[in-house]
């Protein structure tokens, strides 16, 4: 953990630069401070998916002429434990890296963006890695 | 919220109809009323997104001759507070339109067909959008 | 229920063997018995998806000259209710296939595998299915 998981319509593939997006989004994950000043998450278990959806619907499907209707929804999924401060700030820096990314598109067309942060208590938690052990870092356990 | 996410088996990709079926599953969620008849889902935050899974595998994999075998997972994730009848309702009226898209395949190969409801406290909620100001409506909170 | 998803960088695709990970992780899933001797999952129930993201990113972005950073994280969803004994057998049984498919790319590359499962309660369980049927399998409700 964590990871990040974009699901977006894909008739904004060319509206939204999502690769530089990714990598923006997981750079701003990683440079993220605790009270302590320790790192929220670990350099070896950060990861940014984006998937377009091929068939899709958003609201009323009827955006006036010229313009379309798509959505981005993104899913933090992390470890419980951390603050409610930690999370907010969190959660602003990447609405922050999003705006620079989506701002375009939501204002020639009809777009939604959302984030949200799930702390999901897993029943399991198995991994095999060479991430980890390449930048020494621990993997944090969801409980 | 809400967002129906759609994952199916790609096999199924010429057997149902998943562009039409994302467009009636969406007018259904718009369609719905709670018991003081306010619409249950807002007209800015409603999405649906269906995504083809390449690689799979159900059940044991040995339909019979000339059959497949396949899957459709839909998975309604709203924000909670809404009365266990609405969300029975609501699920009643999406399986409804799922029969009319899927009831061909189901009978004609091996199909598994799977509607959840989730209600998922988030730990932060953001947004940034310009179909809530088009259609003047006001996102759900998630709590 | 069951279902086992599979989100992986698209940069795997030729790294891992998605295709025959999916059969073997769904038999593997269906080989799975509980303390009394019954099958853990229902024949009827049981699928696998793999979703390659074609945008992603991972840690830092930068392996050393010749590597790839890549990851594999998959979750299964189960209804609640089986015991930590069996979740955790389940799991190291899965943990087991995977060693089989991606041990090459983990030792050639920087590759993640994570594996959790989640026991959702879900407000709304519906279903149309022919494979419970042909299977003479009864779904497991979520809770």
């Amino acid at each position: 953990m964590p990871h990040l998981v974009i699901l977006y319509t894909a008739n904004l593939e060319n509206k939204v630069d999502f690769g530089p997006m990714c990598r923006e989004l997981a750079d701003t994950m990683l440079a993220q401070r605790d009270e302590q000043g320790q790192g929220v998450f670990p350099l070896g278990g950060t990861r940014v998916f984006a998937f377009p959806a091929p068939h899709f619907a958003v609201a009323n499907g009827q955006p006036p002429e010229g313009k379309e209707m798509g959505f981005v929804y993104l899913n933090l999924r992390m470890a419980s434990g951390r603050s409610a401060d930690v999370k907010k700030t969190v959660g602003d820096a990447l609405i922050g890296v999003l705006h620079k990314y989506v701002d375009a598109a939501v204002a020639s067309d009809l777009v939604g963006v959302t984030l949200q942060i799930d702390e999901i208590p897993s029943s399991f938690d198995g991994r095999i890695s060479s991430l980890h052990p390449y930048f020494n870092t621990k993997p944090t356990q969801s409980k």
